[in-house]
């Protein structure tokens, strides 16, 4: 009863740089290629739409990146984020493992997100840069992003799947007290939009095109750049202080996790918690690293690792990824912030060296286990997030079987206050699991480009 | 720039008692009455509704009243909570002031109103009590309790003020992920219900009938206890907790507030905050506490200090407070949390013996403030909160007039994520300010009970 539940570290204690696997991962990344000439992208290349810092970011083989002065202020408002004992999940399960989570939702704008979308705002306002564009799915960047902007005194246009901005007006509502323009995507602001418009005039959107509507507005504009939220290795750079902190959380109690486990959409989420672990893993500690995708959109579990595309309107880089094509275009299921084709290349250089384990999951099975945790834990789970805990539950459920005091730790990595409308559907039994067909994947897959 | 952002304590450091104030307040409390004898209420009276731990507390002269550790355990989930200092709003505003928040918005529920969810649940569960029924008004309180009977496996039903449950339909889903039954009040499930109901059949509700209902169930079934959200001395009781931390907190720095902000509806936020520096006040020292209002709902700063019945069909004892007559029906501010007619009788003996000040605010200032606020901080908060903003923000001008170097110190009590249709509204320049009619009120304090 009286076990420790919570670890807090003080606040000199935050990590005062991220940590860019780069420096440590065993088989480097292959080059992005320029989606014109197929040629490896140059700085200048990226230019356009990012400032000089986040493309050498981007590339950067430095194990340690200093963590700016102006963002450490930012971070200081809700980091350190809290690590949990999840005792009371733990006794629902009756398992002997022990089951932490880093909650990440303690954040303003509800999520993980935070942690990359202040360090991007910051260094496109010193280059000098007026607006942000971007996409957002369930609108856990988006509002991240208009967060940020709005910190920096900024502009942010954020097109939003259309699919979400229909399930979640008050997402919407929340970017716009930031003072955020919100767009659905497809939209007819953009050449990107409209093309798929002309095909497709009731498309639900998804990440991928709201991507190139988003990076095609900054591209025509000198004062406008565009910020991602997820995939690039700068962003997944930013996302490491989540795993940092936990380390130090950890080490304080004597403790260290048998497995990790994320939520996996383009990566960045899974990356942030499990890479400061992978680092021990490269040296010999034995650590496994489970990814957690929707069944909906198998990208790890059932794509293929080639150069694809970011998005769907060809505008961004190729990157050699997981994917499922880009023009792949995913049901719409509630944890849009996981509906993406593809897959962070530094996540998909790992996995496919065997460092990273992946696993599938339906959407009902996310949601029970989103109301357990609810019930026990008392936090009400981003969709997303549910998919950890889903995982950390067969974790967790698989030691019990064995008998073993296995240490679990997952990333809780967003709340579930503007997914009411998801829990509604589940709760009235509404809520349908969708197995990807085969054959789509497949005709997508069949529609990579040839590197 | 580097100056410290946020004070966190260790989990070792959580106050393991709470500060009872009766204790310490030089003018005891006027006894409360039965509804119907007019006599000083006894144990056995409140013994139908209330266990008998929390009826000791509500009539305790102990100081201080220790924390079970069951309580603790789930208290740790989330506290200590945050004390963050302003620095980007105090930039925003060029005061010289210092600004602190001490923000309840991360405990699992939302707000401040977890920390006697709890403690109530538990002590009617080792009573043997079943299920707790009670009202909500915003839903903070609801969602609360909803939360702490799913901790301890009890049932909960929440009758919520009518007008709250049609702006905030998120509110309800969110008290049904943890279990709880939520019914629109005015029902037609009591015969309070019904009696208004048959007066006005498009009664907007009030915190006033939707306790009335509440208390109607309790009462009339065994195994079910009521279970109150603000007013009463052992719920400002749990909620000292709040300040007792800041206390703490602020002694690490060296620092102490000048005045002591905090929103005031039924009266627990703004206790929870003042009450443990009030203890310093009897003593001696200087600080000013202040509650803020709607003038919507201008309890303290119009309403009168006399005897009256918590709620509008008169089950509940008679108290001395401010109040503007039990049959007030205030207007559908949405404050929803701000909309009671009375005021605990703590407050009210201590504002009625000058230890605090009052004031009041318009609708549309609160949303500005909070607006401000989000930009800046980050936070979007509850509207019952913002008020709380206002008032520091005032206070904060004003030393910038007098460029006096002032600690101001507020609660930020809550998140406002379900309250995004309130925010749509003020942004799209829709919210009106709704001054409380004299008249109405003077009409409404002439049907006081005599006593």
């Amino acid at each position: 009863m009286n076990e420790t539940r919570k670890h807090i570290l003080a606040e000199s204690e935050i990590p005062r740089q991220w940590y860019n696997i780069q420096a440590d991962m065993p088989n480097k990344l292959a080059p992005s290629l320029h989606p014109g000439t197929k040629q490896p992208i140059t700085a200048e290349d990226l230019s356009s739409i990012f400032p000089l810092e986040l493309i050498k970011q981007e590339v950067s083989q430095e194990r340690w990146i200093d963590i700016p002065d102006e963002v450490m202020e930012k971070y200081r408002i809700w980091r350190p984020t809290p690590l949990i004992r999840a005792v009371a999940l733990e006794r629902a399960l009756d398992t002997p493992a022990k089951i932490y989570y880093k909650y990440e939702g303690t954040s303003p704008a509800g999520s993980h997100k935070v942690n990359t979308a202040i360090p991007q705002a910051y260094y496109n306002k010193i280059a000098g840069i007026k607006n942000l564009t971007t996409e957002t799915g369930a609108g856990q960047w988006g509002s991240s992003l208009s967060l940020a902007c709005s910190f920096y005194d900024m502009a942010c246009t954020v097109y939003m799947v259309k699919v979400s901005y229909q399930q979640k007006p008050y997402r919407r509502s929340f970017m716009q007290i930031y003072g955020a323009d919100v767009i659905p995507s497809p939209s007819e602001k953009t050449e990107a939009g409209r093309n798929l418009l002309a095909i497709d005039p009731n498309s639900n959107g998804s990440l991928g095109i709201a991507i190139s509507e988003a990076v095609e507005v900054a591209m025509s504009n000198r004062d406008t750049n565009y910020a991602l939220g997820s995939v690039m290795n700068h962003v997944i750079l930013h996302q490491t202080i989540i795993g940092l902190e936990v380390k130090k959380q950890l080490e304080k109690i004597g403790d260290y996790p048998d497995v990790v486990v994320g939520a996996c959409g383009g990566g960045s989420n899974f990356s942030g918690i499990a890479f400061p672990f992978l680092q021990d893993k490269f040296m010999g500690t034995k650590v496994r690293a489970v990814a957690v995708e929707p069944t909906a959109c198998p990208t790890l579990t059932r794509g293929v690792f080639a150069y694809d595309y970011g998005d769907l309107g060809k505008l961004t880089p190729l990157s050699k990824m997981y994917t499922l094509g880009s023009s792949f275009m995913p049901s719409g299921i509630h944890a849009g912030g996981l509906r993406y084709h593809g897959e962070s290349p530094l996540v998909s250089q790992l996995y496919h060296d065997g460092f990273i384990e992946a696993q599938a999951f339906n959407q009902r099975e996310t949601f029970e286990a989103a109301i357990l945790f609810s019930k026990t834990e008392g936090i009400v789970p981003a969709p997303e997030a549910a998919h950890a805990i889903r995982g950390a539950i067969v974790e967790a459920l698989k030691a019990k079987e064995s008998g073993e005091s296995k240490t679990i730790l997952f990333c809780l990595s967003g709340h579930g206050h503007f997914d009411m409308g998801a829990y509604d559907q589940y709760l009235a039994g509404n809520l349908v699991d969708v197995r990807c067909d085969e054959e789509e994947i497949q005709r997508n897959i069949a529609k990579l480009p040839q590197i």
